[in-house]
């Protein structure tokens, strides 16, 4: 670890960060600058100004979308703030490039105010196809998405519904692999911020954020999902549950099992850690049922390292690192689902589409095996299958 | 035009748009996901939560400004909206890397709100090195600009400062010419917008916006400037006259003439046309003094073309185009502001930087003729040469 930290920082001051800016016109000569700026620029003005539309066509627009945070939820470190944020949204953006092919401008944002975000996005909105919110902390996230889905372009929180697609995929392939049927897998998931009630949804296969309202059709769901944060299991009625855990707490834990982690995680087909180092313990995993999936998802430091989980007995294992086998990261899911934003244009990313995602990065692994349960990030066209399953659902 | 028109049009299209984001690390293996993404990722982080002046370092930050625009006074074509000028923004994106040498991203942003786009602005900043805020209407922009000295950053307003230091400097090299002392000079500049107001100050050698208040020091100022707006011109205790409108007339006009622009250029030695098409007639630059000087700068469209100021006499004439001799164009200032500020990580662009800037432009004009007041966009390492003057100056 040391050395990686030590490498990656080298890496990061010798570069002076991941990504640029490139010309994509040479100006060569004054006719060039005569049409890339003043005077001929303004023809493209003036048709933007006729047909909005044309905003897409004529500009970088079509292809880019921004990656946003206030720095309040930093990978596992927490409420660092913006500037210390910008590494991880410049590595958003540097792979978001790299395996999708869209263009992202990392920014990050001097305010933690939920309603300032709402009008900064809002505010910016005119200027990106797509934008991707990133390490916002729960639940000023759910609120913040909420208001932002009818601003003409998508507004995608990648901590929830990334996390989710992915974390859906693998475990459809883990319950293959241990010979248990998905839909009567028991889920304990631990961690109640943006990634642990996203992922809880997606289990559960809701459509919406507050209650239970309606499930996605077709959606294959499991059995039951208990939810567990700092104060233990959510179970409906629980005191100082917000309603965004008390929405979950309603269709989830249906036996309204109370306690600590260690006492609903007892019998357990499979635990999800999306909270912080040390949160699963191996005694705890060896409490689990028989063939125990244990996905430990924190970052940078799991709640368990992946060999002291195989060591108390988990049959299959994953993290989100990119340094063990069966990396559950978001890597796999915002290349594609942006690149069909700006292939098709769309203005809503719906839950059929992130379902679609999911289906489709499930499918890619052939034949699962205990390391294989999901795609390697550098699985070829791995984005661009995702996108065209995305715009095959959304024509 | 038509084809200039249809050439950039279609340009614009073929490309979609003008600049896109690249890797600067090539990510080939896990090991290097490992470094730029989790979990290697979170040590910049962790250095930058440490030491905020790192961001600089260890991001893109240190490199990149933003371009930042709400579509409210876009060229020659009025309030046309933000995504209607996304195409400026983008193509001051482009100049910026090409002639400077510096990362910049366009931003158009959808409100006009004074009070909002302030927010906007200090809410950005940790994404940034600088912004150059462009197209704002006046006399929003001052309020804006003034409100926005001490984020840390420096925020400069193109339309003002940009146009007033090649404009400065293409008049004192203008008056080399035509045999006149620049201190001599008597200046009339049509509009009172951006761009007319802060050439204003600095041909008048002002530090400050509202009032008189200090002369920048060692600085050559001209004996005489009116303003003219929509009303006629500007001189102290006129009737609706907004403070910035006031505090340029309390120090220029001294001899409190009014009347219309017609009335008023009678006798001038230059005229400045920063208003917008036809401003100018033929008629009043036949009434000027002798070797007159006319800067028709609006754009796309100028006050008066260049063919046709020659024609009523002029002496010397300049436009803001790409397609005439004596090209006046912010472009040959901003991308060596910004390299000054991307080299430096200066956080305040001073009176005195603004003046060494319109200096070194001018001196860089070794002959000055008729046809040759100002260097060419093209001119080698122009940007370079104005960073280089401007660091000497800040250290």
């Amino acid at each position: 670890m040391t050395n990686l930290n030590q490498d990656s920082f080298d890496l990061h001051k010798q570069n002076k960060g991941k990504i640029q800016i490139e010309s994509r016109i040479s100006v060569k000569n004054k006719y060039d600058l005569s049409l890339v700026y003043t005077p001929g620029v303004a023809e493209p003005c003036r048709r933007i100004a006729k047909d909005h539309s044309l905003s897409f066509d004529l500009t970088w627009r079509g292809r880019t979308v921004a990656v946003i945070s206030d720095g309040s939820a930093v990978l596992g470190l927490g409420n660092i703030g913006p500037d210390a944020a910008l590494p991880v949204m410049e590595g958003k953006a540097l792979l978001m490039k790299q395996f999708g092919g869209v263009d992202s401008v990392p920014i990050v944002i001097n305010t933690q105010d939920p309603f300032e975000i709402i009008h900064f996005v809002k505010n910016i909105a005119p200027s990106f196809a797509g934008i991707n919110l990133e390490d916002i902390s729960a639940p000023r996230c759910f609120q913040i998405e909420e208001e932002l889905q009818d601003i003409g372009i998508p507004v995608f929180h990648d901590d929830q519904h990334g996390t989710a697609i992915v974390v859906s995929a693998a475990l459809q392939n883990a319950a293959k692999i241990v010979g248990k049927p998905y839909e009567s897998l028991n889920v304990v998931v631990v961690g109640a911020g943006a990634a642990g009630l996203a992922i809880s949804r997606m289990l559960l296969g809701l459509q919406c954020l507050v209650d239970t309202c309606s499930m996605i059709p077709g959606h294959k769901r499991v059995k039951n999902v208990i939810v567990v944060d700092r104060k233990g299991a959510l179970y409906s009625g629980r005191e100082n549950q917000n309603i965004y855990k008390e929405g979950i707490a309603s269709i989830s834990n249906i036996e309204k099992r109370q306690g600590t982690l260690s006492k609903v995680i007892v019998g357990a087909d499979a635990v999800i850690g999306v909270s912080g180092p040390d949160a699963i313990s191996k005694e705890m995993i060896q409490s689990m049922a028989q063939k125990s999936i244990v996905f430990a998802l924190a970052n940078p430091m799991p709640e368990i390292m992946p060999e002291d989980a195989k060591s108390a007995g988990a049959y299959i294992v994953a993290s989100g690192r990119s340094d063990f086998a069966n990396q559950i990261n978001n890597v796999l899911a915002f290349p594609g689902i942006f690149q069909a934003v700006i292939r098709g244009r769309i203005n809503n990313i719906t839950p059929q589409m992130k379902q679609i995602a999911s289906q489709t990065l499930a499918d890619l692994v052939e034949k699962p095996n205990v390391e294989n349960i999901i795609p390697d990030p550098f699985f070829p066209h791995l984005a661009d299958r995702i996108a065209d399953a995305i715009l095959k659902e959304a024509i």
